[in-house]
């Protein structure tokens, strides 16, 4: 019976969507024992002016002209 | 002051939603005796293609070319 | 795949609990044609002092040295 | 650590939301002593079609043919 | 950024949330790129008296004197 | 109608919930005009074995054995 929600800033690709998804069933199986089938998983897509983080929206932080410079992280 | 959320794969109508809102109000009100108006609702509709079942996207899990067969669910 | 989420402010017995989630999944069966073995519902009973409505915790809301008179709401 | 969901009925500029996720990770750093880089913040903007209120779609609630009157209540 | 809340009918031994932590980071990272660090979980164990499923809670459904059979599904 | 839901990892004193509802039903009302009485907020205290931060859990990456150091980070 696990429900999981996925918050993501941003968009992801199908084929994204689709790994994670098997991903995330694939451990609740293992690890607890789950019914795969039982299991259900929904992945919302936030945009960065609807997703705030560090007291910003991720939109205006990862703005070039707020910045002025690449950030290092890899993802948000 | 009950909150809910109902997570949907795919659409509704604005009727059918409509008539959710009531039933599940209705329902707190009668079990709990919760005062209708500050019964609050929301109804997410979820694309089959975010939505995840038995390890595999509704998407996928749907799609004619995947299965080849109909499938007997009557919904998702 | 309808997965329902319901938090109710102070707590409700397994009766009242189980009556819910026959009528919410009722509804989603009758409204929407989904299937009733798909539904998933989780109720969560939160505590007085943990839920806010109207600027103030239900619990400071609802003491009687805060308010000195009866509050005639049904149900929180 | 804290994730905070923000679930409006309707729709906030840019602007707006900017200064809710300033406002909200300032009280968690104010109240709890929580380090905002860690605070994350989603807003959710829904459809008064997919919010309920009082047992019916705010949609439907504030439609001047269903209520023929102006509303008092200042925002959704 | 990603928040992930998952929410599971019955209770999990810590070190069985942890690797469902690791897993699930492990995955998002691998899937979309995201910083490890940004990623934030939310395990919830609920009560079977909570949980419904098909149209009952768990509870009563796996109650022996309202099935007296042993079930099949490996794990709710 | 905004309904926020706040997950803390650890716990908070009933004055440190109350200021933290008042605080951000102060913003909800300042910054979109929404009707105070309308608005519903639930803080839930998550246990630190139950909270995954950088992929692995709070509980654990805070422990002694597990650092052998203090750490910076004014909150969790």
């Amino acid at each position: 019976m696990p429900f999981v929600s996925i918050r993501l800033a941003g968009t992801a690709s199908k084929q994204q969507k689709a790994e994670i998804v098997a991903d995330v069933t694939r451990s609740l199986v293992e690890r607890l024992g789950k019914n795969p089938a039982a299991v259900q998983i929904v992945i919302e897509e936030v945009s960065t002016e609807n997703y705030g983080a560090g007291g910003q929206l991720i939109a205006d932080r990862d703005a070039p002209s707020t910045r002025g410079d690449a950030h290092a992280e890899p993802g948000q």
